[in-house]
């Protein structure tokens, strides 16, 4: 037994080791942290723009790609946090304001608004009519834009 | 009969230009969809080494935390392919390599492996021992590392 478990354990060590050369260890430098949160950034900013096109009416609004979507980003809009621990500021490009650092509890307190909203929408896209929905799409992004006002540079 | 082969093959172009010019609109730059697939990786990939830490033991194995990580990445895991469309081989610094779209088939069988391996490894997680989650871990790793062979360039 405790011989299967160490080859299960070489097993995997040998296959991580080769996939994540380089991957985070369990303190990551924080240019992986910058780039993680850029990159859930991302993640929300395609798929919000998707959103976007059929709240707009250009493309056509298709419930079930939307509920995807809403889904997909209320779920990654609670990743983002995690990027911004301590000494994060610097490390790699990053258009987050130093100000993010001294008023963390305000940050947060945006970043939980706008989980909140986003989750509201993922519901609301369900259940909702257009209208709900487009009107819970605009809540949301403003909650982007609150946050992004402040602490996002130009 | 000629003339009716003529005009459906008419309409059929004209909805199909439609189709496409509508798709066209909606699809956004190359270098967005490069972008929105390298966010993707960023998520996985820093959940992943979350997880690794884990399985590893260099960081403490905390099952509600595995399963949170576990899912995100089986779901982020479903999203990049959407970034990897016609035109996408270039507009932006990527590491994808043109094999990508000359052999789609395969790399989307690639894909849809390391996704089923994913939500495997989220199912396991909350239901299973350790070492299962360990092999599994292993077995979701091996497929990422498939498509990074054929398909990431160094």
């Amino acid at each position: 037994m405790r011989k299967a478990t160490f080859l299960i354990s070489a097993i995997v060590s040998a296959v991580v080791s080769a996939t994540l050369a380089g991957g985070a260890s369990a303190q990551a430098k924080p240019a992986d942290a910058i780039e993680y949160r850029q990159g859930a950034y991302e993640v929300i900013g395609w798929n919000f723009g998707k959103m976007k096109a059929m709240v707009q009416g250009t493309a056509p609004y298709d419930k079930e790609a939307f509920i995807k979507r809403a889904d997909i980003v209320a779920l990654v809009a609670t990743l983002p946090l995690e990027g911004f621990g301590p000494g994060t500021d610097k490390g790699a490009p990053t258009k987050a304001k130093p100000e993010i650092w001294t008023k963390m509890d305000d940050f947060k307190a945006k970043m939980t608004k706008m989980n909140d909203e986003a989750a509201k929408l993922a519901s609301i896209a369900k259940t909702g009519s257009l209208d709900d929905i487009k009107k819970q799409f605009g809540a949301t992004g403003a909650s982007c834009k609150a946050c992004h006002d402040d602490y996002k540079a130009k």
